[in-house]
């Protein structure tokens, strides 16, 4: 595991009165990493945000590189636990496929700003070079998380899909784009156009 | 329309052996955009690439702006060309929409430097507040374009759909998440794939 962030409990120039500093930051960090992006966000920039000092966010986060991975594995980590519990709590695959399905869009809803700053913050498609061993680690489990229950579907005879990685990635694209569209004052929340996809990728759009 | 870019046939500093130095400029920013992203590329990088001055650069593009934006919509204007022609190539709805979601497929995988500096090469998810009106033209007449498919096929009776909007957002994420995830050198072909997602969409995921 990488380095990890310190959560000090004193210290000269940290907010003390603050309920929840490490939170606190990190969503101020995330609400600007996903509107301006990674490059033209400054700890400075964060720390005005928060209404600290840039020596007070120093003791919680290093580099801005340490601020932003820190949200983005919280965000990887809620993400996956919210999907286990979704699965656990649904019978069959199909149910468990959709599950999970509106359990990703119910973060994504709830957290938009963390989710956007995660998956689209940095700049440049040559994101996956950027990618610590940490996170590299915890996309990897999600996608597994998600390939196991189609996976378990196939072999249970109630899923029919020829190639399970391909169709994990096709579902992971259609929920993942949704945060480049979906506006909360829309027609559909995103937990039911999730679920509408789930419907489509189970019933398919030819008529039966 | 937005201000055209100038293709000047000569001028002091211009790179005038080259082939079609338009289009070098163009290639050469693209995959600096869509390896570094857009605040992390410099005309001056750009120049470098293609090896002229940052003046003979100007006489193209007056700002990095103007040239992200004329691979954006070079991008566009190809991907619906490609579309419109694979579409009017094929019969029957069903087939009409494997046939946009293959050579959107096969566009990404020609031309992946443009394709992801134009999706993913600004940072933050503050996306869609940058689009010129061309762009945000050009994207929707895009969507618009595989909405008319569905369209067409659900009033046909070859395709059912509840929701065609959500449905074309969703084929499109699927698509757009591969340039995320995709490589050249894996199992399957971008065509191959999106041919599988087609199917999977068509068909659905649980046994008939």
């Amino acid at each position: 595991m990488g380095m990890k962030n310190k959560k000090p409990r004193s210290g000269p120039g940290r907010p003390s009165s603050m309920e929840d500093p490490y939170r606190m930051i990190c969503d101020a960090a995330a609400a600007l990493f996903a509107e301006k992006g990674f490059d033209n966000t400054s700890l400075q920039d964060v720390a005005t945000a928060v209404g600290v000092t840039k020596a007070g966010l120093y003791h919680y986060f290093r580099t801005k590189h340490a601020l932003f991975e820190a949200i983005v594995l919280d965000t990887l980590r809620d993400l996956h636990a919210g999907a286990v519990a979704a699965i656990a709590a649904h019978d069959g695959y199909p149910d468990k496929l959709t599950a999970f399905m509106t359990a990703h869009a119910r973060y994504f809803s709830e957290h938009g700003e963390r989710y956007r700053a995660s998956f689209f913050g940095r700049g440049g498609g040559g994101e996956r070079a950027h990618l610590t061993p940490d996170e590299r680690a915890m996309r990897k489990a999600y996608v597994q998380l998600l390939e196991g229950v189609v996976e378990a579907g196939v072999d249970a005879g109630t899923i029919t899909v020829s190639d399970v990685p391909t169709f994990a990635r096709g579902v992971l694209g259609m929920l993942n784009w949704m945060a480049r569209w979906y506006r909360p004052d829309g027609r559909l929340t995103a937990a039911e156009i999730a679920e509408s996809y789930a419907q489509i990728l189970l019933a398919g759009a030819l008529p039966r």
